[in-house]
């Protein structure tokens, strides 16, 4: 059997204070001495599965051609199922539970070209616990993809429509302004929002932005390193999404924002000057197009 | 002089944000640039060699084989002895400080074959301080055996009876109820026990779990999933020891509970609808076997 | 073109809980794919460039021979250069912004023999923001120098005297006494001075350690293990400078110093009973010579 993927990408929530990425390193190495192991993360904070979704849909239009290991389980020895994803004809297989974990990336590299659930029990390896399916069903499913097994030896086949799908937040408009939700805090404390600045292009350099009760007007920006002291920016991130930004400071700290936090970006009023923006609705709801407020 | 080992796992308490580990893999990268290096943690509570010994004593039966380097070594400076142990006939060579690490790990693999003191000045690095054997001794001595060194280039050997034991606390039986110890807490919050299930297979599906002041009922489950909202369950773990668990939250915050505590399981009395189950020496005193009771 | 170095050694203050790590080593992994990542931290504190410089530092003389990738960055997406520094005549190549991190490093393997800014336009990844030039600018940089492009492909040359320098603190003498400066807590607590032993060698054993209100006696030990409860040890460590240490507990954290705190180190009277040596300036004063007064 010909060896057909060298490269195993692996993100998980197991943490690296114990042995749990270790060892299925090692099973990795055992079964497949050949494939070399990417660490994407696995700080994923426990049981998370959105937050991992995330994280590898940011990751995967990166990662090289191969097999993808995800693991956020908390499902791990129920009834969910276990999965291998081929995406790209081929290209690449993502493995994992079923649990909508997967889905974003799958969805963001254009789909799943076929599916199988990883039901083979001679592929599993024997173990005195049902706890961790990373060690004992994942990472082998993924050392005998590296190593040339056929797709269909791992399990029967599973029509790609019936994955459990991931969750991703849209943004919607409410008179004008852009509701919107914090995907995700880096550790720099920049809030990742789920904002295409192509929504808000129209808006101009200063937009007025709002959360919980507060509110302020947010700067336009390239780099971290334009903004000046105290002033919150919206910088378009190395994914292409707009991010709330400080210079140097943690935003997420500073402004009361977590993943989950609705943010709402709305075209400041006339004056430019005025550094806090109340939510004026009248004036809003006065503008025809979103254009030209700014 | 043939490569032997092609793979270094990896353990210690250097954390990961000073330069510990990557120094040390630079060593091992520079010595014997053939050999992979597989991260078993290093995050093992400084100095702490009892939390170390059962980690790699958990981890050992998975490790690929080859070199194991493991590094928790309060004692690094002092007169403490450097040691290579080899298992399984030369199959892996264990390599650390001489303080009880690698006992339990040594233990569990079917004890040692034969074992040296690391006392061959030529493979030292020289070195301005005596402070970071890791880098200085132990890796040097890892990647020469990855290179195929014979063992005893090493050193002298030893008589592997004399080395020093690693701790394991074994339970025993009070009034027919097993006292047992916490061994680990993983990064879910799960606690785990030194319990086989055997010995406590006649209780019945639900268990009396006592600790401190504290006791509960806690129930028999395969997978976290199965448990229900605050509902204490006792569970196989992947090790095949059983532990404390509750479903996505953590056992060990919510109980109370850390390594080395002291947890009584208790068969219940007949009442199994009874759900806080306070000792009750009168009647397990009763009883002429364990069995029974749940 | 022939491979020219197969290892990366990468430090940067990514952290390890976002997919930054991952994905720069999953474009190193596509565009070199023969060539070993070895982490050195990714920890360092967000934007400290003088904490990563001195990290740097302390790794480099143990670093494998290729290409080093450094990546704190605060200034990403502005004006700031980028650079590829070689050192040893080609031996290795440092690849990292031009705001002094690479400076103490490159100054201790023996200086730059050349450096480029790293301008060339179709090296960059295509990219939807400026603020991840870890993934779009540096990884592909360090990628092709692993493949063997000329240095010179990848931008002009600059004159390496005109790089940023780095900063590293000098100590001074006052009094006979040498003022110092925390450089760096490791993972146990040892605070590390910039303070050479040799520097020290006159003032005997015992040695008067003042910071802050605060002065205690410190004992010059080979070894922490040596070091009885409660001493305060003043131990040359791996990199042979002067550490304050105390057995198995974090001195940092039990005497209140952190990195860039300024420490005191005084020879004591003559009476070495006493135990705490509160500043005396008269008889120091009166020493002619730095000896003879511990």
């Amino acid at each position: 059997m010909a060896a057909r993927y060298d490269t195993v990408s692996f993100l998980s929530d197991y943490g690296t204070a114990d042995e749990f990425v270790g060892v299925v390193k090692s099973v990795l190495r055992s079964l497949a001495p050949h494939a070399a192991v990417i660490d994407i993360t696995h700080e994923i904070p426990p049981h998370d599965v959105r937050a991992g979704g995330l994280c590898l849909a940011r990751a995967c239009q990166y990662l090289t051609a191969g097999v993808v290991l995800a693991v956020v389980d908390p499902g791990v020895g129920t009834a969910r199922r276990a999965l291998a994803v081929e995406v790209g004809g081929g290209e690449s297989v993502l493995v994992g539970p079923d649990n909508g974990l997967l889905a974003p990336a799958v969805a963001l590299v254009g789909g799943a070209t076929r599916a199988v659930l990883l039901t083979n029990p001679d592929l599993r390896l024997p173990a005195a616990g049902a706890t961790f399916d990373g060690r004992d069903l994942f990472a082998p499913a993924a050392a005998h993809l590296c190593n040339g097994i056929p797709l269909g030896d791992l399990g029967e086949d599973i029509d790609p429509a019936l994955l459990r799908p991931g969750v991703m937040p849209l943004t919607r408009v409410e008179g004008g302004a852009v509701v919107a939700e914090a995907l995700w805090v880096d550790r720099f404390g920049n809030v990742q929002l789920n904002v295409d600045p192509a929504e808000v292009a129209e808006f101009g350099p200063r937009i007025g932005v709002e959360w919980g009760e507060q509110s302020r007007t947010g700067t336009l920006a390239v780099a971290y390193g334009e903004l000046s002291a105290g002033e919150v920016g919206l910088v378009v991130d190395s994914y292409g999404l707009l991010s709330i930004a400080l210079d140097r400071r943690s935003a997420a700290e500073e402004l009361g924002l977590g993943p989950g936090s609705q943010v709402t970006l709305r075209a400041l009023a006339d004056d430019p000057l005025v550094d806090v923006a109340p939510p004026v609705p009248i004036t809003l709801r006065a503008r025809t197009s979103p254009s030209g407020a700014g």
